[in-house]
């Protein structure tokens, strides 16, 4: 079992900002990358509909034979995560409980902010994780929607960022939270525009480096950590692999190739 | 069979300035709209991919039993209409067409701008329609993806929109073009935005009121105009109808309420 890869699946290219952390952390395991790039994005779709692509994501990688399932997508998390636990024996590591402990760890005002896609904060899932584990948390959240556009587009520093930001986190700054958390894959990317508009005194909580801690400490607690070394992570992806190549380099800082169309639904 | 409705389809919202432009030169007809809104958009994905949609969507339509067939989507009419023409016995009326024939009408200078998605500009489609009318014709394309998610968060008019703009239309105002296409449904929303950044030198043309006007010739010409008033239109989408309905007023220019849920895959 050990031996095996460990999933990862996204919507699209996003979740590679949590692949490079556990390649990071773990440079001895295999990897499996999905990306559902026919269907991307989750943001601005129903809980119902992300379930199910989900559902078909995790069955396709436990087709394959995995050792762990990383949601790397927080709609997907915020959504499925539950019902993707209850379906799978392996485990199941979703990035809104890693980046709710860090938060909760980090903040002194216990004044957090919480910025994501507009179903991730709808869905109320960062609130609830951080409110578990501490009650005198107050969260403010904001939805986002076009840091994912700007990412994708390469603005990430870009002054249309940096004014987007500026009217995105206007509340927040108001709120005088001292942390944040990035509760989307792609917002790890805007980390330089956010920090110049939020000041010094903001921290920053990368959800993909919390995730990555997670899955080692999963791992080697359940000793499944490999002991032949590895190759270089495998990408699947539902529509044809050339803009995720293009885009995805960004988000690994290295060039992507090697990824192969399949179906999943 | 000119009892039928007319079947309009798109990735989601944008495909309803269409209906909108449809609804009044016509509005003696039924009109059943479909918005594929589980899997939009469709700007960023493959040939293929958008195909195998627009082949799905064109089936739940006709299986309802339409006379014509309106793809209100100009990355779905870049890439699918001649597979849907073949396919199918009802005309099949495209973006793409009327807009070119428009802007080819109206330029002096024969310098002609278009702006769309990334499929749609990659597609060479509004190139090769303008050109294939007039060979003399300069076509200048810009991939403008930030505009539909500006113009569906309501920032159409926004700094941030105007900023974006400023970017994107840079290299077609050195090209001194005097007529710019909108070949994308979500464009109209930006037309002020467009307007005062090209200035009034730029004459923009709206694929939809050219759509409308298509349509109506072909179903006036074929003899399938209506007879008995028709009721109001009816909206299926693929994923659940909140946000179509929140995000489509705004496209519709009315309130939209009563969208049905529909697998079509």
């Amino acid at each position: 079992m050990s031996e095996r890869a460990i999933g990862v699946f996204d919507s699209g290219v996003g979740g590679l900002t949590v692949l490079k952390e556990i390649r990071r952390l773990l440079p001895g395991e295999e990897i499996i990358y999905l990306g559902d790039t026919a269907r991307v994005p989750y943001g601005t779709k129903s809980p119902a509909t992300v379930t199910r692509y989900a559902l078909e994501a995790a069955g396709f990688l436990d087709g394959i034979g995995v050792k762990a399932l990383v949601v790397a997508c927080n709609t997907a998390s915020s959504f499925a995560v539950e019902t993707l636990t209850q379906r799978y024996a392996i485990p199941v590591i979703g990035v809104i409980e890693p980046g709710a402990r860090r938060a909760a760890a980090l903040t002194r005002s216990r004044r957090v902010g919480v910025i994501g896609t507009e179903g991730t904060i709808k869905s109320g899932a960062y609130s609830r994780a951080i409110q578990a584990l501490d009650p005198h948390i107050s969260v403010y959240p904001a939805a986002c929607p076009l840091f994912v556009p700007l990412a994708e587009e390469g603005w990430a520093e870009h002054p249309v960022a940096r004014l987007t930001a500026e009217e995105y986190l206007e509340p927040l700054r108001q709120a005088q939270i001292d942390a944040l958390v990035l509760g989307c894959t792609h917002y790890p990317l805007l980390k330089k525009t956010l920090a110049a508009v939020l000041g010094a005194g903001v921290e920053l909580v990368d959800s993909a480096e919390e995730t990555a801690l997670q899955v080692a400490g999963i791992l080697r607690t359940a000793d499944l950590l490999r002991r032949s070394p590895a190759g270089p992570p495998r990408y699947f992806v539902t529509d044809v692999p050339t803009r995720f190549e293009r885009v995805g380099g960004a988000f690994l800082g290295a060039p992507l190739e090697g990824g192969r169309q399949v179906e999943i639904d």
